[in-house]
């Protein structure tokens, strides 16, 4: 069958759901990064499994390109159809299918936004726990196994997905699990689709866990002299069991850049904002232990509150952070990096980075997910300046190979993409050809989202 | 190369380490289970990886099963030799290599036993949670998925690894992760190691993650007068947040040979066991909001303790609870069932599975990890009676199917092994096939563990 016969099969199917517009083709074709646009040949927006299953099945035989999209929110090129083929668009399987308080979770299907997802549990007394920067889709999320800032205490998406339903390359649907809270009854698939970015298969159908919201929350903001005071006090409260619920980090740069945004007069120095979850009872000695541990290694300008109005003014802060960063440099745009080293190692790495930095004449803010050892430099360029470009690629480049020397992983949250293949023979050694055998045995034809965590002729 | 050749190479390399003794074969063909003896043709020890890596290479070019044991104390048959091969015997590989307190975690060869991990642990502040009723290796337990009563707090041996190095079926070795405690580059090779029982290749070294120990910790113990009453309470244990670490249910049955083994007075009625894990603070009134959501739902005879002494007793008491069990019905043996449910669900699993039992004529009293929809009834049988064996595994069958149609799975914790590799067609559908693609991806010749968990001529 030739590509023009196969399109028009799915024209015919799709109707008015088929799409070849330029605008769509272009809108499709990249997603939040710096990454040139590659467009897709075609989007296609399925209702149903069944019209995935159908896509599938006709590209399967026709081998041609796959590539999921949600919202287009990735950073490393994940959407981009660098082989062509067919953007298949899920906003339009956008419902919540079920909540099932009884059993903490809720389906829904891959379109849905996570805030879409909280809104629908506002009632219900749960809340659904990762929170990447973005308002992504689930579907994107469990794609490239995000995370965000709650994940210190609830996890990642990994730790999240109870299920998930998936169209693999020969046209099968599969479910990776039941609702059951345990399993022993073979390989994990669950775990094998998350964070597969779309390699292995279209995931059709979500369930997620939820957790009960807390009693008392606490949040607030304090100052350390130096970033390894606050990797040691962050240490101290990890090894105490505080119940930390989110702690996050940002450098001198990011203070200046939110004071400027925000019209705050924070010191300028590292700060950490931090969040507890704990029962009434509790709240009182968890903020007092917090406390005295960030005293311990010279915290000071400690601020807090339980009040929800504060506690969400605070947060906003931290969410605004890319784009007040973004503000502090007016026409630029960011490259935005993504390493996760070992706790111990954190300190070493934000600094050894702040030099390089500082060397390639670029600005470059830092911000992360202390607790995880996760942190985001924003890199800020001139897209037009090739010399900027280059800069900010190398600072990039050096930031992932000093995460994998210092036995940390080149992307914390973001994926691997296009943007961070060229680390994954240095991170994985012969783990990558297992990946690769892997990807070989479900997608023969490489037709899923080719060219992405894999590489292959 | 001829069978005898291969014998012989690795006769010549292991020396002492290698072992056709007829007792040392039938040893090890068979673990804790009712499943005949499959001797393997040899036993070997290895010292190290390479050592494991060696013994791989020679097998694979010789097509000879490989099949990894711990301590025996698998209960599906998984370290039976049932197409012949070496058996890799950990035994000697069992050192803990690093106890990581600021990365919170450790790092063990697969012999290690889990009581000994935690021997090692004690005076640093922090321990290893998963605590299956055997006192079995990291490596089986890490092969088996392996969970226990904590699990329900703290997960199972799938959110407490943090990577894995493995000798993989053509002799290369791989490191699934690094130490940072999220990341998001390629597929999640360590999750698909963990359960796979041998089948993907050898597990060498494990990182475990490790937590702190609590402030204070509150063991009791509750009746109720139905399955159903002590269901629902969980179901709003869980809602609430209290902070359960432990929450086992016991039935009738079980209790009357508990009072019967450790002479105590328990009423006859289902019973929770539980702990809880608090800060000195909250202790109180965790326990007053467990207390209260028990009453709700009729708890009586509510007993409990924050001394260490008493609260060992209590737990001693669980893990006895299957000698305890055996000790009821002398001359007998247990085929011990393993099914997990949706919360929702573990009401009508277990009174459909107390009346299946009940017409098998067979005694079978049913004990489990609640907190997660997981039970165990142990039946008792005369192996030598082809009658009563029959009829326990008809009713272990129908729990595996019961589990499987109320949307759970065949096996919780045990693991599929031989014993259950009936239910996996029914429970995965086309999700089996996948595994089987993997499995011949990974190792085309079927040399690891054949026969166990997927099917291949």
């Amino acid at each position: 069958m030739t590509i023009q016969n196969t399109f028009e099969i799915l024209k015919n199917h799709f109707g008015e759901r088929w799409s070849t517009s330029q605008t769509d083709l272009e809108n499709h074709g990249h997603s939040e990064s710096y990454f040139p646009t590659h467009a897709p040949d075609a989007v296609v927006y399925p209702l149903t499994t069944a019209d995935v299953v159908y896509i599938v099945n006709v590209c399967h035989q026709s081998k041609i390109p796959i590539i999921g999209y949600g919202v287009g929110t990735s950073l490393e090129g994940h959407t981009s159809a660098i082989h062509g083929g067919i953007c298949v668009d899920f906003s339009k399987m956008n419902k919540v299918l079920e909540i099932d308080p009884s059993n903490m979770s809720a389906t829904l299907e891959p379109g849905v936004t996570r805030e879409q997802l909280n809104h629908e549990l506002r009632h219900s007394g749960l809340f659904f726990s990762v929170d990447p920067g973005a308002n992504a889709t689930l579907g994107g999320m469990a794609s490239t196994r995000a995370s965000g800032t709650t994940s210190v205490r609830y996890g990642t998406m990994r730790e999240n997905i109870q299920s998930l339903e998936v169209v693999i390359a020969n046209g099968e649907c599969i479910n990776t699990n039941t609702k059951a809270k345990k399993s022993a009854a073979g390989y994990d698939l669950t775990s094998l689709f998350i964070g597969a970015e779309g390699t292995l298969g279209l995931i059709t159908k979500i369930t997620v866990k939820l957790h009960p919201i807390p009693e008392l929350i606490t949040s607030g903001v304090v100052a350390f002299d130096t970033i390894n005071d606050a990797v040691q006090a962050v240490q101290d409260i990890t090894y105490m069991g505080i119940p930390i619920a989110r702690l996050e980090f940002l450098d001198e740069k990011s203070v200046e850049a939110f004071n400027a945004y925000s019209n705050l007069s924070l010191p300028v120095k590292p700060h950490l904002l931090f969040e507890l979850h704990s029962s009434e009872i509790s709240a009182n000695e968890d903020i007092k232990s917090f406390k005295s541990a960030c005293s311990e290694y010279g915290g000071i300008d400690f601020k807090w509150s339980t009040k929800e109005e504060e506690r969400k003014e605070l947060w906003a802060l931290r969410h605004k952070g890319y784009y007040a960063i973004l503000a502090s440099a007016p026409g630029k745009r960011a490259i935005v990096t993504d390493i996760c080293v070992p706790q111990t190692k954190l300190g070493e790495a934000v600094s050894e980075t702040q030099k390089d930095i500082v060397k390639s004449g670029i600005a470059g803010p830092i911000l992360g997910h202390v607790g995880d050892g996760n942190f985001h430099a924003i890199l800020l360029v001139d897209p037009e300046n090739h010399q900027e470009l280059k800069a900010a690629k190398s600072v990039a480049a050096k930031m992932a190979k000093l995460a994998i020397r210092l036995g940390g992983t080149c992307t914390g949250e973001h994926g691997i993409g296009m943007g961070k293949i060229d680390f994954m023979a240095d991170q994985h050694g012969h783990g990558w050809n297992v990946m690769g055998n892997i990807k070989e045995a479900l997608d023969p034809y490489n037709i899923m989202n080719p060219g992405k965590i894999i590489k292959r002729n």
